[in-house]
Order: structure tokens, then C-alpha cells, then sequence
């Protein structure tokens, strides 16, 4: 076995390693957010922390960068999956190294803190008690952000973004968003002239009815109980590791529809991550393509498919069933005008899919001008109403329904919110490609079969782990870059035909 | 400050880390056990392998025995807390560095295998697919017992015992157990033959009233639920952190009073763990003392007080409401019947306080075969068998309700048994210390107010942390060693008079 050789088995090893303590980090993450007490916060900061700091400790190790050169040695005799785990590796290790270890600690230490604040603060809408711990934060993320920008030569936004989506640059988000921003408030505007008023569906729907159906839902899409969970958390998200992929939705016994489609998502998210390469387990080849990539299969799933018309078509009546509804109002027709109804909104996460990009677009200003240092947290509520004003013609009454509906900020997380909207382009131009190829697709959905896209769309994204950049695996899969138009042609056939 | 001083300042930071890591490992053992996909497993045992590594690395860095030779030198200097702290922070490292790194690994990784394992096995009763695993983790807990043996200049066994039991040796255990099993079976036939049958206490128990009842019980013993949980795993258990203690017990719907026991017998693992010093969080004097000190609070609560005639009657009419009983049966005299019925049995957990010891004894001479290399695991249920026949005169039908009914073994706990009997031992000296200390107790407990007890056992053992050995605090808190007097007394009095 050469030294090289050895170095790359070495780094294989660490890699390893870190990715244990990155799954030790996901079950803490999630128990927080589902099952522990209030009184276990500090505790688990700490914990976090610690983990946090072991994992810096262990990525940026002097002996790393040696093995990186060693290993680097012989790359041309690697194939192309180990080729594109050592570029991995060095991508992270190069994150890792750009920040120093003690504001790793500090970011830690600070984002646990300002996201409990922020909890507390929004149900008491006192966005003033949550602006200083949020401006230190903004503080310590700006250091982050000055410290990558510097080590990879990129202006400190994109320096974050690179984190969350390799290779997105804010220039090519300008060109994008500007589109959206051009065509999408006039569409908005035709659809809420063209649109019929969705009949209310109206009753008590109890939590463990909503339970069974989305169990039964994400039995649908193909999802192993075995190898996850579904629970209740404030906000859904997907936690875990692949082989035990949790998600959470939460529950209004007055509505069901939103948990519904909340498990839809969060199952897309889930399913990607049980279709990465289990022969790369562990090595940064073998994991997630990113958020766009990710935001992707969740909108593929719960935009796509799931408000299909084959799809809802074939939920209708078990809907009925479940709550025994009955009425007009529990038809298919009524159903699908209910979960494409389209307007201006104060709440990112109940918008639709017309005006999401919207409020995508002005977080993404406001982020960019926080990490600039030209806008404050104390001046935040101030920029968002106005920005909601001139983008969706609405202000919200309140911090709690405006700039403080998001944990993304408090949770230290700038750089993410576009990902939400390149993941939606691109989930247009997958669910295209996909009935290209398989042209059985819709009729199947109209069974509840998503066997057609979950086997197109693990052979096309899941399986392919972090082997390619984000836009080659659209590229290749879509045989299209990353644009507008798919998008654009699916809501104006959704919404306008 | 001095470089001493700084040495001891920089141990501090240390073992912060360690309490982080370990209180990391305690959420993912919490999770394993109750929410845990079963196709989670390995991943899991990746996890918490490479946790374990981390910590010991963590406590056997070169600069430790650094740190702790010139913290040593100014000792004289320092409180008492601080005297006490240093010299578990040596008796710490001592256990860690006997046990070399790649050990450690490998008993992580053969722990976590064999517990799985052992799962399935005991649900099949298959005792012939868990012993060869079963072979392998004996072999890594001599390896490691030598390992120790040799570095404290201990008996092997003895030096396992160390690790649960600070300072505890088997001669002592020897002798206790050898009156143990000298008066035991003679109290068990006399008892067996003057106590009258209880009424069966039946109906359908749902799981949800159990819970409900639970958690008010719970509340009568100062649980506070801001900080900590209740859940179901498939053995009752205590895990979590002081500022986050989460209890777990298991259901029966035929049957709520085992379930009930179970969550006062937590309930007082968990009450030492949230009255353990608060100054002293995350350092070693701060942590509990030991398995024998921890198993006395748990019996404490469960046997002295939770089966005291005062709490009994208390209990008794809320038991009546909270399930709708009706009758005779119900009636505490009843109850207490029911709580107290002696005999021999096949289940350790199930058995009574007069008959658990002998189940102990058993466990505890078969494990001393075991570290010592005269017992394999093939030959385990033989001597299972035999030792039942002897100690209880009963002979278990299978080896799921033989050698394979308990968690321990599998799981690499060889040492730990022990201390169940001899917390039952310390619980009786102490039960009988509070009462001289505070003769209010039982009318209080005849109100569901444990408050008197709590009080006085939160002073005496809680707030001590690890000041102390085991038999200093109990010593300090009853005036006298451990013994098997109190505890003779104890059930001479419950049960023959």
C-alpha cells in the first residue's frame, strides 16, 4: 500500500468518525426540538457545543492537511466516486480550517442561546427582547462569513452560501430572483382574479386521526418505519441519519390540511436521504447534495406530486373516510382548489407555491444586507414591513407574524433561505424530466403508486450522494442548467390553463 | 495564580467537556431505548462507539497525568469540595487510562451488538444465537478487568466492582451476602406461611389512566416535569442529566400496580440526580456516588416509603377513582396484601424485597465465575438452573425467564448486580435514620407528602454529590456502616409481626 494510499485510508477513517459525532449531533438536535423538557436547555447547549468543537477538532487537526497533500498524490489513479470523496473532504476541510475553534464554540454557544430566546420571545411577540442576543449573533456570524470569504476569495455571503449549497454564487441568484420578481406579482394577480373560492372544510379533526392518515401518507410515498419516525415539533423539519430519518409536522385540530402536506414535504426530504449511496455511508460523498438539491425532493414530493390532480384525485376519499366528511366540500375538485389557493400572505411557510418565492426573496435581501453590516437587528422589523409592502402589497401586525416567523435567523442560519426557491425551480424541471421518462407517472399517482418518481428520482439524485456539483446532477438528470422557465411553465399550467 | 492553581482551573475545563460528552451519550442511550428504530441500530452503535473513544481520549491525554501531578501540589490549599473533586478526578483517570483505547472501542462496538442481539434472542428464547456474542463480550470485560486488575492492584472482579461502587471489595460483599443467605429463606418460609392471599385486583387498566396516575404520583414525590420526562421502554430506567431526568416504565393492561412501582422506584434514582449539587455541575464530586447509594434512593422511595402501610392507605382510594375499582379489593388492606406478597419467583424485577437478594446472589456468584474464566456463557444456563434450585427452589422453564431475562450481561454490566442488595440494605438504614430525624414522616407520607423525606435525604445523600465514599455518607447520615441489621429489622417488622 503506497503512503497515499494510506493517507486517503486514513481520512476515510476521520471522515468516519465525524460523520458518528454529526449523527450523535442529529439525535440531540431532534430531541431538542421534540422531546425535551424546558428545563434541559443549558445542558444541552452545552452538550451541543461540546460535540460541535470535537467535530471542528477533528476536521482541522494538523495531520488532515498532510493527509490531504498525500492523498492528493495519486488521485489520478482513484475512480470517480473516490475522486469525489477526497474533493469532498477537502471542500469541508476548507470550511473547517476558515473558522477558527474558538468561534465555532462561541457561534455554538450563542445560536442555542438566541433560538431559545427566540422561542420564548415570539409567542410573546417581544421582538425587543430577542434583538441583542440576535445582533450578537449577526456579530459572530459576520466573523464567520469574513473568515471563509478570505480563506476561499469569495465576497462573505457567498463565502456562507457555498456552506449550504457548494458552488451557488448571489450573482446568479440576482439574475433568477430578479425573474421571479418580474413575472411572478402578475401572475399572482391573474390567478386571484381566475381562481374559484375553495369551499371551507370545515370539523374537529382529531390528532391521532391526522396521526394515522399521515402514517398511512407516507406509507404512500414509500417510507420505512423501520428506519424513522414521525413526531410533533413547533416547526417541521427531517432529523436524524439515514438509517433512522425522523420527521415532525405539528397538528391543528381545526385544519388538517397543512400537517398533511407538512408530512408530504418532510417525507421527500426523508426519502432522499434513505436513497443516499449506502456503500458511501459516512464519507462525504455519501451525503446530501445540499439544500437546494434537498429542497428539491421535498417540493418534488408536496408541490409536484402531491397537489397533482392524479394524486389528490385518489386522496379525496380517503380524506372522507378518515373524518368522516361528507358534502361537497370533501369532493376532489374542492380539495385541489383548497391547496391551490393562491394570494399574499404574511406566513412563509402556509404561502403558496406562486407568492413563496416572494417571501424567499425578501429574507434573501435582508439577509444579504445583515451579513453586509448594513442593516441591524434593530432595524429589521422596520426593512421587513416595508420589504413585504413593495413584494407582496400586505404588512404584518405584528413581530411574531413578520420578521420573527423564522427560526433560520435566531437559529444562526444566513445563507439557507434561497435554497427554499432554487430547490422549487428545480423541483419543476425533476417533476418534468420525470414523467418524460416514465410516462406511467401521473396515472400511477392517481392510485397513491409514487413507486414510478421515487425509482426515477433515487437512480437520479438520491443515488448519487455528493458525487456531482448541485447543478450537474440537474443538468444530467433534466438535461437543463438551473433556471426559471420549468417553473414558470408549471404554474402557469397549474394555475392559468 | 499559580501554576497549580491553573492546573486545576485547566481539569475543570477538562472534565466540562466530559460531563458534555457523557450527558450527549446519556440522550442517545435515553433515545435507543425508547424511540429508536429498530433499523437505527447500527448507526447508533457507531455513535456511541465513537463518543465513548472520545471521552476516553478526552481522560487520557498525556497532559492529564501533567495536570493532575501539579494540581496536586498545593492540595493542602484547597476546600474541602475541591479536595474531594481532585481525587475523583484521579480516581477517574486511573479507571481510564487501565483500559487502552482500541479496548474501548471494541467493547463499545461488542456491547452495543450483543444488547441487540440479546433483544431478539430473549424475544425467540434463544439463548443458543445470543452466547456466542455473549462469549466475546465476557472475553473483552476480562480483558478489561485484568487490564484494571493491574493497575490498581486489585482482584479482577473487584476492580469491575470499583467502577460501579467506589472503594466496595467482593470480601465485604461475601459476608453480607453470606448472612444474606443465611436468614432470607427462613423469613421467606415463615412469611409464606402466616401472610393471607390478597384478592386478585382486576379489570382493564388503559394505558393512559396508568400514565396519568403515574405522573400524579410522580408529582407527590417532588418530580418536577420542567425538568425531566416519563416514557415507556421495555425496561424501566433512569437517563437523562441532572437538569434533564427522564424516567421510562412499561405497561400492562391487566395489571397497573408493577408500572406504578416502577415510576416510584425511578422517581428516586431520579430525585438523587436533580438534588445532586448544583455548584458542582459537570465536575466528578459533583456526580452521584455510585450504584449502591444510587439503588438505595430508587428502594427508598419504592420499598420504605412507597410500601409503607401510611402511603399505601393514602394511595389506595386514588387508585379506586382513578380506574373506577370497586370492592374489597381495592381496599388498602388489600393492597398492601397485594404489595407485599412474598415468594419465590423467576423474574428478578418481579420479585419481592424478601426474595430479590437471593436472585442477587445468584447474578453475583455466577458473574465472579464469569470475570474469572470458570463459567463460559455456553455453560450459563446450567448454572442458572442449578443456582435457582438451590437459592429459590424453583426452576425457570426457559431461558428467556432464565439467564437471559436481564439487560446487564448483554450489555457488558458484570459488577453492577451487587448493588442492588446493597442499596436495599443502605435504603433500610436510612428510611429508619429519617424517621428518629423527622417522626412526622409517616403522617405526612399517610397525606402523599414525601416532603419530610425528601428534605432530609436531599441534605443528607443528594446535596453531598461525591464528597464522599458511599459508606462515609451513609455512615454520616445513619451512625452506622452498612450492615444487614436495619434491614432484617425491616422485614422482620413489615412481615412477621
Amino acid at each position: 500500500m503506497s503512503n497515499s494510499t494510506a493517507a486517503y485510508g486514513a481520512l476515510k477513517n476521520r471522515f468516519d468518525r465525524l460523520a458518528a459525532l454529526q449523527g450523535a449531533q442529529a439525535v440531540l438536535h431532534w430531541d431538542r426540538a421534540t422531546m425535551m423538557p424546558e428545563g434541559g436547555a443549558r445542558a444541552r447547549a452545552e452538550q451541543q457545543a461540546a460535540l460541535s468543537l470535537i467535530a471542528h477538532e477533528t476536521l482541522t487537526a494538523p495531520e488532515v492537511s498532510e493527509l490531504l497533500e498525500s492523498a492528493g498524490e495519486t488521485v489520478s489513479e482513484l475512480d470517480h466516486w473516490d475522486r469525489a470523496n477526497l474533493a469532498e473532504m477537502r471542500r469541508i476541510h476548507a470550511h473547517a480550517t476558515a473558522t477558527p475553534a474558538d468561534l465555532v464554540t462561541r457561534l455554538s454557544r450563542q445560536k442555542s442561546a438566541t433560538e431559545m430566546l427566540w422561542r420564548k420571545a415570539r409567542a410573546a411577540n417581544d421582538y425587543a427582547s430577542l434583538a441583542p442576543a440576535l445582533d450578537e449573533l449577526i456579530t459572530l456570524i459576520r466573523e464567520q462569513a469574513a473568515a471563509k470569504a478570505e480563506a476561499f476569495g469569495l465576497d462573505p455571503y457567498d463565502a456562507l452560501l457555498d456552506g449550504y449549497d457548494p458552488g451557488r454564487r448571489a450573482a446568479e441568484i440576482d439574475g433568477l430572483f430578479a425573474e421571479l420578481a418580474g413575472f411572478l406579482p402578475g401572475i399572482m394577480r391573474q390567478v386571484m382574479e381566475k381562481q374559484k373560492a375553495a369551499l371551507p372544510i370545515e370539523g374537529h379533526f382529531p390528532v391521532d386521526r391526522q396521526e394515522r392518515l399521515g402514517r398511512e401518507v407516507m406509507g404512500f410515498l414509500g417510507f420505512d418505519f423501520a428506519h424513522g419516525r414521525l413526531d410533533v415539533s413547533h416547526h417541521p423539519f427531517t432529523g436524524g441519519v439515514p438509517e433512522d430519518s425522523r420527521i415532525t409536522t405539528r397538528y391543528d385540530e381545526a385544519d388538517f390540511t397543512r400537517s398533511l402536506m407538512a408530512v408530504i414535504h418532510e417525507t421527500g426530504h426523508s426519502l432522499y436521504e434513505r436513497g443516499l449511496p449506502e456503500e458511501w455511508r459516512g464519507q462525504p460523498v455519501g451525503r446530501s447534495r445540499g439544500m437546494t438539491i434537498h429542497e428539491s425532493q421535498s417540493l418534488l414530493f408536496e408541490m409536484q406530486a402531491g397537489r397533482s390532480e392524479e394524486f389528490i384525485s385518489f386522496l379525496a376519499p380517503r380524506l372522507k373516510e378518515a373524518f368522516g366528511g361528507e358534502g361537497p366540500a370533501w369532493e376532489p375538485d374542492n380539495l385541489l382548489r383548497h391547496y391551490r389557493k393562491v394570494g399574499p400572505s404574511l406566513i412563509r411557510v402556509d404561502a403558496d407555491e406562486v407568492t413563496y418565492p416572494l417571501h424567499v426573496i425578501l429574507r434573501y435581501r435582508l439577509e444579504r444586507q445583515m451579513v453586509a453590516g448594513t442593516l441591524s437587528a434593530r432595524d429589521l422589523p422596520a426593512a421587513w414591513n416595508e420589504g413585504m409592502k413593495t413584494l407582496l402589497g400586505t404588512v404584518p401586525p405584528d413581530d411574531a407574524s413578520g420578521c420573527m416567523q423564522d427560526i433560520h435567523w435566531p437559529s444562526g442560519s444566513f445563507g439557507y433561505f434561497p435554497t427554499y426557491t432554487l430547490g422549487a425551480l428545480a423541483a419543476a424541471q425533476l417533476f418534468a424530466a420525470a414523467k418524460r421518462a416514465r410516462p406511467e407517472l401521473g396515472e400511477r399517482l392517481a392510485r397513491g403508486d409514487f413507486t414510478p418518481l421515487v425509482e426515477w428520482v433515487r437512480e437520479q439524485v438520491h443515488g448519487q450522494g455528493s458525487r456531482l456539483a448541485p447543478d450537474e446532477i440537474l443538468l444530467a438528470a433534466t438535461g437543463e442548467p438551473l433556471g426559471t422557465a420549468a417553473f414558470r411553465r408549471h404554474i402557469e399550467t397549474r394555475y392559468l390553463s
